[in-house]
């Protein structure tokens, strides 16, 4: 059937078609991280790729459905593509899994959307791994999902990782007593999750005294090691709230550390962008990657209350699966796969004989393709080679007579002739 | 923070949640199709979730439009959520891969979305894996094609699937030269695709000799083993492209046979529903779902030009991953996952040990969780049997002392004592 020649197709803007060396990395990848999540006791969940849209503007607000892919169904209800994945697994946590037995340990892997304008590392579909450590409280729970998530990010090879972390109730503690008005504290936050300069100008500005700006702007400008919590503790120490934080915050350094942690910084200035997180808070950067540096952030939270559960402990994280490729991709990509067997029937008599050796390499484990295109020998050395093949068996009328194939080994060249039923063998000796 | 509580968030009708165990099961199989298809050097790609609405249109026709996920986006594109691979594949080929050493052996999974009604087996959102041989045409291609989609079938444990082979050239040679209008062709098509009964007598009504209506009635319920194709050959003999087409479909099935499938059927009243066919046809069946019985699908087809690109063979199969799974389910499904080792540490002064052994397991390659809520022994070895834990690790403060730990084995409930750094020995031998 004849069909006319059309125009092609273009692929929708912000979006991404996979080619095979690709999908190789990014399962292999998929597979480094599942392990480890294994190892922790975590077990995969799965949500649904589209939800109603109530969801996501109960969690986020209403401004979130500029950056949605919302649409009606065809019974009229308003439902979104997902932009992200922890409400929907909270969702699934309060209608079906909050009677399972805690910790309950969770993780998944699933594609996201967001409608905003693409740019390095930033695309419409893309793709996050989470977990979400549910029933207990306190520093042993963040610190060992806080670990997990350096682990995760240090198992794909990024080696510029900063990890940073923080707590929300030390900033949240100073700004909620600040005599200022609700926007301004809002305000407030946003600087400091920019990390933007004149903090303490602009809460002056709004009327807060020289002594609680000057205050504010230097506890959320405390980095470095676990040490410069000590300082924190003396500044904060008529904040009773901030205080205690600060104590957490101490054990949770060392349990960090006691989980293999080396590399991390404290960073009170770390707050988040949403309100729902309730303790430690933590981010992962690369800067490789420039304005777009974040690979994973979470935290401690209290989402499960919002979604009609009971108030229960938990603690998670997102890591941008894209992005942490993006700044571990190696400098030279390999196109080509690698299969072990090319097999290449000389002659019409030989091509049956070539789906039988092909079908009794596989069955010993070992991959192998054969000629379906009544190509040349020379033709079929040319595919061999553009595919990745590590040797070639060919099968002519004098091999077939003798009972025997010639196999190339094509990184060396080397030709040698082996026995039909020893073909398997040879190979994965080889 | 403290949240009101409020209802819960319904999961949009047609969709799935997925339990851990669901996740372990589905992923072991998304696994073992892999291996296999690497078995024969096919490749995965991946696309986009949604793709331009008229790349389906185009392959399928409008009224493909009632079915879709379909929606304008905010710049008033119109865009869809995909409802197969096929298409998607396909312009990913024309548009970027074309260019690529043939044969190109393709393979893929991922999410497609139908709005229809939900029943068993049959989801709004649902998985398909496929694969597609580009390049190569005739018996050969489309017989390694097939025995991938037959083996694939039978590595995910399907017991009762029924492998059935046809050729599309021979009834549409038939029909073709019926004197009947085009709506009556498409109707008789129809009716053979759904195995109706009183084709012959349709047919008479709408304008066919009785000999043709006798003949096609009798082509089109033509089954059995290879050995019918014989008796379809005589019957053909008078109409040149049926009769060659069945000396393919002939050599085809010897080719499958060398491949080692060794049940299925010649049926040559497969036609599948879709007119970009072109030659061989299959379908795989299992009768234990019912209605919808149809697990893969697939043949040689003619797509490439209809997107833009060169006329190339093509043979491909999509395969129904929710419908294989649920087909071959377990009669007794088990929850609880598995871990190597739940630690329990007794006393405040024994918390940091326990992260340290979890830590020197998981460096070991042993799964191990470690208590994070402060219970007491008796509640630990409830959660640890609860979550299947193989093993459990008691470090208390005697065992601090001595430098060693109680390993207790939860299947046969007894203990000893394990010198601390033996620990991950211990395990591993067990």
């Amino acid at each position: 059937m004849e069909k006319e020649r059309s125009e092609r197709f273009a692929r929708p803007k912000g979006t991404r078609d996979f080619w095979p060396h690709e999908m190789e990395r990014r399962r292999r990848a998929e597979s480094t991280l599942r392990d480890l999540f294994h190892l922790y006791g975590y077990r995969e969940v799965a949500t649904p790729t589209f939800e109603n849209l109530d969801l996501f503007t109960r969690k986020s607000g209403e401004g979130v459905k500029n950056q949605l892919y919302a649409f009606k169904d065809k019974s009229d209800r308003d439902i979104t593509l997902r932009p992200e994945l922890t409400a929907p697994v909270l969702r699934f946590y309060v209608n079906e899994l909050s009677r399972e037995p805690k910790p309950l340990k969770l993780y998944y892997f699933g594609n996201c959307f967001r409608y905003e304008e693409p740019q390095s590392g930033r695309y419409r579909e893309f793709w996050q791994f989470g977990l979400e450590l549910i029933g207990p409280r306190g520093p042993e729970a963040d610190g060992e999902v806080i670990a997990i998530a350096a682990k995760a990010v240090e198992s794909l090879g990024l080696s510029d990782a900063e990890l940073r972390i923080g707590h929300i109730g030390i900033l949240r503690e100073l700004i909620g007593a600040l005599p200022i008005d609700e926007a301004k504290k809002a305000e407030a936050h946003r600087k400091i999750d920019k990390k933007e300069a004149g903090l303490a100008w602009f809460l002056e500005d709004a009327g807060a005294s020289s002594a609680e700006a000057g205050l504010l702007e230097e506890v959320a400008g405390t980095t470095g090691g676990p040490d410069v919590l000590k300082t924190a503790a003396d500044l904060l120490s008529g904040r009773p709230n901030a205080h205690k934080a600060v104590q957490e915050l101490t054990r949770l350094a060392e349990i960090v550390a006691l989980h293999g942690v080396k590399r991390f910084h404290i960073d009170l200035g770390v707050v988040r962008g949403l309100d729902y997180y309730t303790g430690a808070v933590f981010e992962i950067h690369s800067p490789s990657l420039g304005a777009e540096s974040q690979v994973c952030g979470g935290g401690a939270y209290s989402l499960a209350e919002m979604f009609g559960g009971e108030s229960v402990g938990s603690s998670g994280f997102g890591l941008g699966f894209d992005r942490v490729l993006l700044a571990s991709a190696p400098k030279t990509e390999v196109k080509k796969g690698r299969i072990d067997a090319f097999i290449v029937p000389v002659g019409p008599e030989a091509r049956g004989k070539a789906i039988e050796v092909a079908v009794g390499l596989r069955a010993a484990g070992i991959s192998a393709d054969s000629d379906l295109m009544d190509r040349s020998i020379s033709k079929c050395l040319d595919y061999a080679n553009a595919i990745g093949a590590r040797r070639v068996v060919i099968i002519g009328k004098k091999e077939l007579e003798s009972g025997s194939v010639t196999v190339k080994n094509m990184e060396t060249g080397a030709q040698e002739s082996v026995r039909l039923g020893d073909v398997a063998k040879h190979l994965k000796a080889a």
